[in-house]
């Protein structure tokens, strides 16, 4: 049997993607040999490494997929295919920020006052291309972690992933730029993807992921609507998604279904009540595939 | 862009309330500076007090709108508007009450045993309307909460909330009467009501609650049935709710659709099944709306 | 109001059996006194009692139906009716195994090696019913528990309930035998069976039992097709089961939805999507009835 | 190496016997193969059993010494030499009970009333032997637990154990006579126990255990007083234990130390100061041996 | 059996409250009913009250004698006989400080800037009090809790519990004044300080908890010295403490032991060792009574 | 006021390093702003880096002292003055080793084994000075963690940290050589050590942080022996230590005290017992300096 080396990120990014993948349908188990989870689809052999290393073991055919940041795939200036973005972390949905900070009594206004300084970070290559293109020359010193705590004492500034901004605050901490924005990224190496039986294979998994990742805060309204009021309904509902019109026995009335953002669902119920639809639903979904 | 300023309940409703808009689609996080939360809807400026002043400060226009207990309210003597009603509590989808109580071996009755002595509560001006109208006087003592020791120790009897009783039968204490049932309520301030761009933001967010609220405990059924055997189903369906008929493309067959309760549910599925229904599925909703 | 005397099992099987009569519909409340539960289905008197006995309790009469392990009904030589089998235990959807063990280093390698020697077990009368059809004559010693400890030690051999053989190889123990595999059973007392009340409603417990069963791991897929595409599209998906295909207003197309187990849908939607079909959704099923 | 072939109990017990043991000095680890710990003593060989089963396997010679309890020695009838008794157990420091309980609504009042009734209990040999003692012939059935939901129910009457009785209110029974009070004790094989080496090593280990059991509770004081105080304090102080005075460099002073009950020290500290004792100070004990 | 009736404060200091209890030899089991704690003194009644309300009990005979914090018998004006001060609080052994603070960005900076504002508090009397005192007139309003939240948005100013100031800075927050510094006090009821039993029970406990609280950080060290060391290490010892000098059998030697603060032991232990004394071991200790 | 200015590890040596300098005597507050904890000795400056990090630090003169292990001083090629070595780590009082390993199934055997391979490690260079020794050129590439799912797959060869063993059996891999044992290290700048104020304060802190580590395991014990029974006993006791005697106002007896591995205590408290001790009390220590 065939099988695709898919590697996974370990630390920060796991929980998160093996719920996603457990909501695509692909069942992980992370047992006693922990690097090397198990798998219901009997076709993949996933390991479990560093999102700072994997865009380099994927561009060296270690793996023939795999998931990790942008950020990392760019420090590591790794060359791959990138199948799809997943916007997703550990914290929620949405992409995260390494940010430029300094101490919250330091003098330093922005990047151009960093001239001659030293600035810790983990994301070295990165931050030295960002002072590439700003034009400033500063020392970047590799930071083995707890970083936050060295800016004002063992540096001059930092460089550190953020999604919401407050562990900064809480360490007194104040941001002056955002160095690069980064999201989840599924990526292929180069020659697996020439391979039909492989890029097939991963092209289904991206279809799962991405429905799995659209299902995400969508449901499916469903409501009872005169003919008659169709128009005006369609006005509300159109402006977002073409929905499914199919007939009722009871004469002059149709059901009407469509998929949307939860958000949009919650702005637009009030509305549909008003213009006279009936019996509306709301239920959940597990996947959507346009 | 115009805001509306909300207030909620910070202590035991908190959990449940920020549940029940996560239901209606309105996510809240309550982060480190925790009295300000924040949320995914921009027009919303949301705000976090007790229960107990909440009617306060929706009566004198510091928040728009603002969900407390029907208790609080009419302790606060508070003009408010009330928006709706919403049966939830910490403990599930019922009313509370506040119950006049006593110790075990009390040997007061009734309330009329209590004239002349003393009754240790929270909620002091219900509790002296209470006795107004009983037309009992004794003397109605503020407490600081823990008030369930008090009742033949440092008081003749209490007021103390329940929801089960348990409570009371866990610190010997006899309920002799209800002094006030009370659910949640939706309240706005009078002036807030009257600003149409409120007023409007108000109503929808008490559809999508009231949705959410409604949804809990229904469910959708759907099965496929022969023409010939609808009337038979109708007579188990229809004595709940007008179902939905939609045609099939297999001649002699349609598809039958209806939201109920998931109690009634489990009531009818195996009469259905009897009567010739083929298929039943049951799914979960999140809202219905009328 | 005529009552059900239903016995649940206390111990392992507690907490799962409580979860699948809540996903049918019957909420169960383990209260204070914990070995009388209350119900929200007022025709249901429940008592817990261990698996090991229910069987016997079913058999005399003192409860109407209950729930157990086909190992107890075997080794309690119980006559009592099977009304259904429920693939479910404290670890998941899969039958257990009792099995026949030994220690790694022993010399037994079948049943056969085992004549005259001694073998500890909690489930005596179904080992020596098994050492009787094996033509072994062998001791078999009643263990209180800890029986994985004495294999090698206190007994020869033992027999224990293994759900994945993980607790085997904890404790260096080799399976040579399965001696009994066993799901749980809903079983009838005989003559309660016979009483028209009493068995409607045991069926009726059945069916929502096996509905809620049957809804694990299966979800429903709704997708628009046009009626050109059907055809193929059928192929993929017929394969599998049955599907309903309703009529839309849109000329050319219909709706399409199937139910089918999720493993399935996973294979099948990026087929689906590739086949021509459109707004493909996955949705969640809280029972299914065929 | 000679080796000492040690049982220990499994279950309800074995929480609290590594605790003595620990402070007796002896460190045991429940490792992975979890019925056979290691230990920092390497002339003990430790194993795991169920207290049920304990003095079958020392009396049979399996093990040279275990520790269980009185009860269970007893319903095993077994034959074997107690080295000492040690009064703790799940709960602390007191002995346990087996209850003969029926129902708060039960007519039983004494053992008398159960004659041609049904005990349930898993104590099956000694609650025999009390009812012959007693002279009531009453069914004796074995319960494999849950044994408190059966008075009243699936018996007339129960025996089981408890600390406190509260597990007998909490299910609405009443005790009605203590079959058999029983505490932990540490027995020997008798063949064991007549090799020497054997023997001194379950003395050794009998010592330490009493040691560290003794020091449960016992503190030291020690305090400075005036020569002619000495016979006022002895009063308060001897009359509880022999205390130890040492001289002083400085004249006309001692030192006055003695090891008493927590409880005692609590009492006569005031008394002592007033006494005119200076300097007292209380200290902790790990192990004290007379 | 006369009975010393005894208030202890439910809330923030119940914790430690008990805890001193415990090392004091008083041991307090706070159960099922539990605003009375049961008790291995037979001659306490124990009850649990708000701290709040402790004074005002004590003065009016409720209890003879109770702990509470100096700030609420301050805000009571309660009419008490202060026993002991107990310098201990739900976060270790250092006063508390009731802080008035206002918003970050607020333009107050002293106490007269809130002439005529209002001020939001639990503690009404202590801070009417301290403005009076401070000749500033200015609202104060009683605050349920969540005060924290207030300053800036609900009131102008707030004056708040804190042990740290973590909790100010948190919900960005500026102390602008200390209202007043409390600690845990022993009160008595006058009339019962007068009854000789209850007088000298008061007084026994008085002694316990002090002699327990002076425990706290303190350990004993004991060493052996030449004889002509002692001047040297008595210049180094007696600095803090009388040590006690007591003799060895080998000639020119003695034991020097002596109690101090483990704060202080650490600074001598180094000075010890550099002037000569040998075998220096430091031991913990329960209680201490000078 | 001077101050020492002192690095602590951050990571998985924290806590038993917090918890060593509260048994010398220093209490370390970490709060919020994490990396700089307080402290109870006011002299003291306190920040938290990486063990990895720490000789960096010391050795440039950021921090005057500061605690990390024997590995990472090596790997830094850190000129760095150690004042005194601490058995200890996050596993107990032992110290940890960096094991070569390779997979179970490598047929690699020896270093020599490993020329022209790749070894992943955190360890980088102290594995180049290894492998230098051993004369094998190989390459040593860096690893971020998660190192031990690495070989045999993404190295040849790791180099891992291990104190028991078990991480490399549960990771299925088998070690071949010890390329370096580590104890933590109390290291001081070489310049701050010639300051005579900071030398003094480092030693003190280093005669602390030996005597509580001394401690560890230790008990004191105290019997009264008859004069007449002293030879006997010394011959138990002294084989260990040299006990201290002191008189007893009762004539014969002596008071007689030694301080002692618990272990040891174990062993020969029996034994003590025997040879006519009385009253003998074991109590714990909380420091021993010799």
């Amino acid at each position: 049997m065939p099988k695709l080396k898919l590697g996974l990120p370990k630390g920060s990014l796991q929980v998160p993607t093996m719920e996603l993948f457990r909501k695509a349908g692909i069942r992980i188990y992370v047992g006693e040999r922990s690097y090397f989870p198990s798998c219901d689809d009997p076709e993949l052999e996933i390991m479990l490494v560093r999102a700072q290393e994997m865009a380099r073991y994927v561009e060296d055919g270690t793996f023939d997929a795999g998931l990790t940041g942008y950020d990392w795939i760019k420090d590591n200036k790794a060359k791959v295919r990138e199948v799809c973005e997943l916007v997703y972390s550990k914290a929620g949905y949405r992409p995260v920020k390494w940010i430029l900070a300094v101490s919250n009594n330091s003098r330093v206004k922005s990047v151009e006052d960093l001239k001659g300084k030293k600035i810790a970070t983990e994301l070295v290559n990165v931050v030295k291309d960002y002072l590439k293109k700003k034009r400033v020359k500063a020392e970047v010193e590799f930071s083995w972690g707890a970083t936050e705590g060295k800016a004002g004492t063992l540096a001059d500034a930092i460089v550190e992933l953020t999604e919401t901004g407050s562990s900064l605050e809480a360490n007194y901490l104040r941001g002056i730029d955002t160095v690069i924005e980064s999201t989840t990224r599924f990526i292929a190496n180069k020659r697996s993807y020439q391979n039909p039986w492989k890029r097939n294979k991963i092209e289904n998994i991206s279809i799962l992921l991405q429905g799995a990742l659209a299902a995400e805060g969508m449901v499916g309204l469903k409501m009872n609507v005169r003919e008659k009021d169709i128009p005006k309904l369609m006005k509300i509902v159109t402006a977002l998604k073409k929905p499914t019109v199919s007939p009722l026995t009871i004469p002059g009335w149709v059901a009407l279904e469509v998929i949307l953002k939860e958000e949009m669902a919650k702005r637009i119920l009030p509305e549909l009540k008003r213009a006279g639809a009936e019996g509306i639903i709301e239920y959940p979904l597990n996947k959507v595939i346009y």
